[in-house]
């Protein structure tokens, strides 16, 4: 953990994005996750309007490259702009992404329903959890993935192209390319 | 896999029915998902209303033999159409039925919160799923089945009578009459 | 289950209360699950306004001592007032209590998203199970807890002091003081 508290001469939106201890009760960070609630809503608002729905996704999230990413209500990011989406995303309903680290999406991933990205953590220490101090870990997920429905895929990890991911799989480690993870916690079941 | 390319005469919802490849972002099962998500939505305005919840249930689902089934808001899905229910249904909120192909749900069948019933499923070969293609298998759920909370059961199970499936079990093969099955994957933990 | 049945002086709610067989369908039961999503909504509406939000969460839970709680929409309770919070709780979106029976969570307790606490039960005989009879059992979690994301606990577990519940863990048994659990079912994998 190291330097973990060193961030003394930043933001606490910095921190969190430097992977520093943060507090999530900052007040500019409380604005932008009540931005982000704004901006999910308008996804369910404009579902049937291609051309407002197009422009709603654009809004949320950090990059869209194309008009083909499509993310079912009821969703919940933490902050929408800290995730980064490739060429025809899909995310089926009652998803979760934390993204208070970067998320880093590939071209051509599916996501099952229920799929469960968290980048946010906390001190497992309970004396520092009390002093309202969390941190977060980049995930980055490769392309052409199947992320099957109620996955979860935890801080820090990165995943592979060409991967699936079982329904229920708890993803706790790094993924190598073209293989099937399954169960809790993940582990490979085929390679490909 | 033999034959699941064999619909070339078929439409795309009738390769999908079939357990056939077919292309999910087909115009008309966009559309039918469109219609869904409206029914859907019906479901919560209506809720206080005993009598048009009643209309908005059967307006949904493919098969309803009385007003004894309750679904509680937010619950996601895909068609509605293709789910078919006995008497006494009770599902509660935030579970996810994708009915790409028949689920069949037999009398007095009970889900907890959170239940994932998943018929759809990707090719898990990477080359595969990048044209688009998917497929589902059926699901068939017996009489006097309790599913609790969580729990998963993925494409072409078939779950026999009296049946109880732990909390958080994701049940990936056909499990027989009177049992209690439980874990990732689920097995038999009791004999009844 | 000895006397589970013994219960013929009390309403349909004292049963549920004391650990007995209930009728959930009982129209004063139905009725305040009725109220609880009425409340339930209140808190989303009311999210952006500090002052009614407060209100929102005072009116729905059964305890709230101070004005940081936070509870994330989509939510489901069946009652909300069976639960009983203590000074700071955040609660993250897409979590789910079945508060049928008591449940109490200390100080400092952060929930992850699609958390699931399950007081409810149902009889795993299906005969007894056809009598539409139900029985719940108390929950109860500690000071300084936090349970990760897609974690459940079922009937009748105690979380002690300073615990962490990992990501997608089910907790089925009492977890002591100090310590992280993970897995399905959950064991512990760290004394602190």
């Amino acid at each position: 953990m190291g330097d973990i508290r060193d961030g003394a001469c930043l933001t606490e939106e910095e921190k969190m994005l430097a992977g520093k201890y943060y507090l999530g009760g900052d007040p500019h960070l409380t604005q932008l996750r009540k931005e982000a609630r704004h901006k999910v809503k308008a996804l369910e608002e404009t579902r049937d309007d291609p051309e407002r729905y197009s422009e709603a996704i654009k809004s949320l999230l950090g990059t869209v490259v194309d008009d083909n990413v499509i993310i079912e209500s009821p969703v919940y990011f933490d902050y929408g702009k800290n995730t980064h989406v490739g060429k025809w995303f899909y995310m089926n309903s009652m998803c979760t992404i934390l993204d208070c680290a970067r998320v880093d999406i590939g071209d051509n991933v599916l996501f099952g329903p229920n799929v469960q990205v968290y980048t946010a953590e906390h001190p497992v220490d309970p004396a520092t959890r009390l002093e309202g101090l969390e941190f977060a870990r980049p995930i980055k997920i490769g392309n052409n993935v199947w992320v099957g429905g109620s996955a979860t895929i935890l801080a820090g990890v990165t995943i592979g192209d060409g991967v699936t991911i079982a329904a229920g799989a708890v993803v706790t480690k790094d993924v190598p390319d073209n293989v099937v993870v399954a169960g809790v916690p993940a582990r490979i079941v085929k390679h490909l």
